[in-house]
């Protein structure tokens, strides 16, 4: 495998995915092409959480759904098998941690539907390519997230708080991400909320519940998007009985591209 | 003239203008309708205003203008006469007032270009549509300005600094007024700036240099859009020896509906 074709071609990263040669982070894999957050629930939850993401499209913007026990996703990618093509995986019972395979042969089961969500790189590519800074990438770090004082939209057993990630911008570096951010619906799209942190009931910028704290300077803006840890969050306090997750940054990387999903 | 007419047809309204029946403020007629600011400079200014307004498109943007010496703009109306269809004029000499005339048959000129600029009327109406409140509206007060900070790009004699008018909201109404103003950029556009008034030289948001104080709750941000007065403002300084605006509040009533004005 040459790294400029994995860096460039979806299904070579999911060649290598597939073979044990890619096992880590897919940032910066396949550029331009759009990586999905994964979750994968029996047949008795799916229903439910397909309601949860419906009712909830800011945080869980459901790019695929597969068939139950069918490992395919042709919408995505031909060759995709999510059972293969992640680089490594969590499995949860009961809400524990019980395995981080690098695949799920020994796993998959005939009732397991896979879904598979929008992520904020896709949105973060079109930031960039616009001239709008992102100080996390800057200083190569990871997002700041932080659980919300605004609730989801429940469905069954799934219900929680939002999750939401923060990327700090000048006044008008906000307002041209709230334009840019806008056009992806499918990717988390507009912020939730600007400014005033409080008002979300985040008490302490510096101090985020997951990921890094990044500096807001004084004549910055805090700018808060609806986050894939939402959903990961609502099935982990479910406490179902099995379900699996991509292991955090090892995206399933698919043939659409980031560009595609704008809908102006 | 019936009030229902006025407040439904362009052509009642401009009609009720030029007959001396309509003399005070244009809010609420001709509802759905754009309305105009209207500037008025002799031709050996006028090019050079024609370029300050492309230079800073923001606060200056252009509807239409006349030909030198024609009073008449037919892309905003077959029968609109610049001389007679604003319901009050404000005429300077040197920068100074010297008459508020209710029609300009005495002061017209075979060399005087008529310059029409969108006016932050349309997309107050797409923002009330949406459902987001106006503070200044409710409060049937008019919108606060301030002089900023921020320099416009000059263009010969014109230069000075950008007005601002400022609307408060909630984050979540803030970030749908960028969205749903971005698609107006013939008056005015997205904001220019939002939260941290001090950013732009503003300093008490309870002091504006033009207009009405309006409170911003502590859960609110004070959201900044570019403003008319910028190039009312930066022709007075200039102290041109002849111009003619509209009095204020008292607008050229155009054919043209505030919808049609949308990109999007």
């Amino acid at each position: 495998m040459h790294l400029t074709e994995l860096l460039s071609s979806p299904r070579a990263a999911r060649a290598a995915a597939r073979s044990g040669e890619l096992t880590g982070n897919t940032a910066g894999v396949a550029y331009g092409h759009v990586q999905g957050n994964v979750a994968i629930l029996p047949r008795d939850h799916a229903g439910e959480f397909e309601r949860f993401c419906q009712r909830n499209p800011k945080p869980c913007p459901v790019l695929a759904i597969g068939d139950p026990g069918d490992p395919r996703l042709p919408t995505l990618g031909a060759d995709v098998d999510i059972r293969t093509d992640c680089p490594r995986y969590r499995v949860f019972e009961n809400g524990q941690c019980v395995d981080e395979p690098y695949e799920l042969k020994r796993w998959w089961r005939e009732d397991l539907v896979a879904f598979i969500l929008g992520c904020s790189f896709s949105f973060e590519q079109a930031l960039l390519e616009a001239g709008v800074p992102l100080r996390h990438i800057e200083q190569r770090k990871n997002v700041a997230m932080w659980r919300t004082s605004i609730a989801t939209t429940p469905a069954g057993r799934f219900h929680g708080p939002l999750v939401v990630s923060m990327r700090p911008f000048k006044a008008a570096d906000a307002i041209r991400a709230i334009q840019i951010t806008s056009r992806f619906p499918t990717v988390h799209g507009a912020p939730v909320h600007i400014g005033l942190p409080e008002v979300i009931g985040i008490r302490d910028l510096m101090q985020p519940d997951w990921g890094d704290a990044i500096e807001v300077k004084p004549d910055e803006l805090p700018v808060f998007w609806a986050c894939g840890v939402t959903p990961q969050a609502v099935v982990a306090a479910a406490k179902v009985p099995f379900c699996i997750t991509h292991f955090p940054g090892s995206m399933l990387v698919t043939d659409l591209r980031n560009a595609e999903l704008a809908i102006l």
